[in-house]
């Protein structure tokens, strides 16, 4: 007997059969024996239309009513599912945000959970019941004002209730089959990770992977919650996301392992996870920068002050002859605007000679753990590349990761090229079910 | 410069463009230097698209869960009035029930409300800003659980804040001017009624007047909150409901009052509200009761135990010859299969003949203060009523209303023979405007 935390997201419970359906699964996962938590976002489209009906009203509504407003299709998505599972016979209830004990900070739109402190959901599974949780949503301590969370706001949720509730495995429940050694869009071939670690997954997810939001795996690792991500419409194992990816935790009910790699295997070789992709990032070029000490530091500040992340930083080598360099940098399409309106104030400053802004352009990030000490990786990386006759931008590196910038148009080339070099194809025959990409 | 509570019904909210229309009004009222708090019912037929979605996954939905996913209307009503309102430059802030501290007792679906403790909305007026309060739910104390407060709860949510927070008026906007002397789709000439105490407007609802709700009139009388049924299309004053129908109050830009009738009218005259009319009855027979004391009351000892309200009764004359009687009463329509299979259970017990069950009746009510002590008002209602060839099967009194049951077919003949014998048309030429019923 497990406590298990189960997230089911909006495509999982976009209508009333969607919604049975998912409840079978959780009665199935309470008559097995387990503690059953569930976390749900809100059905199919309902968030988008809700957004859709505020702009109608106004096109730039307070953000404190706009969590209200979207926080209604929790309310709806989870008291369906909590009559649904009551009609097969599995007590439960449903809890909104607050009610389950989510406290975030007040910044309305993209709050952050500071604490989670759930009684009643605790003393709903003690009664034997399955409790519904509000995903998406909590409370602010001061204000008792109600709140989003943003983006991957629901896996964020299910997570740390998780590990408030000390769950043996937090489940995501997703439209494909877990998380792919690349996208099966762009690679049929690719291959279900069985087992990746919270490191690697953090590198996928801020690589562009969008099975799995990036906050949620960085509050799984801090508390060390293992995460189970697979299929709501299958019945198949997924992907487990742990510490240490050949220990990952399994429910109880999980089949014998019989995919674990060799021992030493394991040991030797450079593991690689996958390959991410990313065509949401946009290059800013500083042109004719002086070459003097200070300068790119008073860029960066600057175009930090304004709010905008930067991800990837190229600087040419200086022209002696001019004594003038390019600065390059690459940053989340969005904040193209806040970036070169900033940047464009500093002209005067400066003196650099102008601005370059290139949306044209994607990331292709090849993620493992041990990669570091296996210089054979980026040689190999970068030898794919050129085969497949494709150019490098840029290039940045972790220690489990290497990031290249491509022309956007090229970057599926690119994906499909490093794929196979790596060896990440499956073999022929192997199945693999992609449903879609949903979030 | 007044504290006015606002309500508006579904139909005033059906859509973005409505909800603008509603946040100009209150947006003027607040300009007018008045504190508005407003209370607000979930947008058109939200309600019922969610009673639908309910009844997709199960047929019998546990109530709590119902009451959650009810309220979830109101939280979208709600939040876009208050984006609409501050779009108009005046600061509006939403509240759910429980932020606006509605306490009720925990009978889910159909809630009493035990207690408002509206802190947080005091607090927001002082700060000169708009509360918009979500209308229909409240929270039970005990178990801070949601709930809903059943029909008419919009209206009560308005009326126990507007008490809660000491207001001058609670002004209900609907999609009529206000109350009528008789229903206008059944007797066109009928008039707006300017003024009516609360014991009035209490017959009136509770005799098929659909305007207001029977348990908010209960609350304002209780509580002696003046309240003021307008229409959210028009200007126009609506109709006063007060304790004293000639010093109703009036919030303080209101026009001067040129229709106050002459003392000397007001004093000696029976004074006639309208004429209410209820096609929501049915009548019960209980054939053949052996005429012996105590028999009439065990038939509604057991009929009141199976939760019917029994409305009028008729014991006919004992036939002599046989020493048996019959016993008529009338019932809401609704609670005609409880109260047949409670009776039929007591016919070996009591020993009647049958039992007749019959929809096909309706009933009217002529309303008015000061009847009891006039009897030619009852004499005049027999009389039109004759007159217009119309038989009557019942009849009950109270202080300031005579009903009378009639076959179904021939009450609108009744309610337009009764309004016109009774002086109430309204006179050639007088306009009358009359959008629909909606509730």
């Amino acid at each position: 007997m497990a406590l298990v935390v189960q997230k089911y997201g909006g495509s999982s419970v976009s209508d009333a059969e969607s919604i049975k359906r998912v409840a079978k699964r959780i009665a199935q996962t309470k008559r097995a024996g387990h503690d059953v938590v569930v976390v749900v976002s809100a059905m199919g489209d309902t968030t988008d239309e809700l957004i859709d009906l505020a702009q109608q009203v106004t096109p730039l509504p307070p953000q404190r009513e706009m969590d209200i407003l979207l926080t209604a299709g929790e309310r709806i998505s989870m008291s369906l599912l909590a009559m649904a599972i009551n009609s097969l016979g599995v007590k439960a209830k449903s809890f909104t945000g607050q009610q389950a004990g989510v406290i975030t900070d007040a910044v309305h739109g993209k709050a952050r959970i500071v604490d989670v402190v759930p009684h009643r959901i605790r003393e709903t599974i003690e009664r034997g019941q399955v409790a519904i949780v509000a995903g998406f949503q909590g409370v602010t301590q001061s204000t008792n004002d109600v709140t989003t969370l943003g983006r991957g706001g629901s896996d964020t949720t299910a997570v740390a209730l998780a590990a408030g509730l000390d769950a043996d495995v937090c489940e995501i429940y997703t439209d494909v089959d877990g998380i792919f050694t690349a996208d099966p869009r762009i690679v049929p071939s690719a291959r279900k990770i069985d087992r990746i670690t919270y490191e690697e997954m953090l590198e996928m997810a801020a690589s562009g992977a969008k099975v799995l939001a990036l906050r949620c795996v960085e509050y799984g690792r801090r508390y060390g919650v293992p995460i189970h991500v697979r299929s709501s419409f299958s019945g198949k194992e997924g992907t487990f996301v742990s510490a240490d990816a050949y220990s990952a935790s399994r429910p109880a009910d999980a089949a014998p392992r019989s995919a674990d790699l060799p021992e030493e295997t394991v040991m030797e070789d450079p593991i690689i996870s996958g390959v991410a992709h990313d065509r949401s990032e946009a290059k800013i070029t500083v042109v004719g920068v002086p070459d003097v000490p200070g300068t790119a530091a008073r860029i960066f500040e600057v175009v930090a002050g304004s709010g905008v992340n930067i991800d990837m930083i190229v600087q040419n080598v200086s022209a002696a002859r001019t004594g003038l360099t390019d600065i390059s940098f690459s940053l989340p399409e969005g904040d193209g605007p806040a970036a070169m309106s900033a940047l464009s104030a500093l002209q005067g400053e400066i003196g650099f000679d102008s601005l370059q802004f290139d949306d044209q352009i994607g990331k292709l990030s090849l993620v493992g753990a041990g990669m570091k000490s296996h210089p054979g990786v980026s040689a190999k990386l970068f030898g794919a590349l050129r085969d497949a006759g494709i150019n490098i931008e840029m290039i940045s590196t972790s220690e489990i990761r290497i990031s290249v910038v491509t022309r956007e148009d090229s970057l599926d080339d690119a994906v499909r090229a490093v794929h196979t070099a790596f060896e990440l194809d499956a073999a022929d025959g192997e199945a693999v079910v992609y449903a879609g990409t949903g979030r």
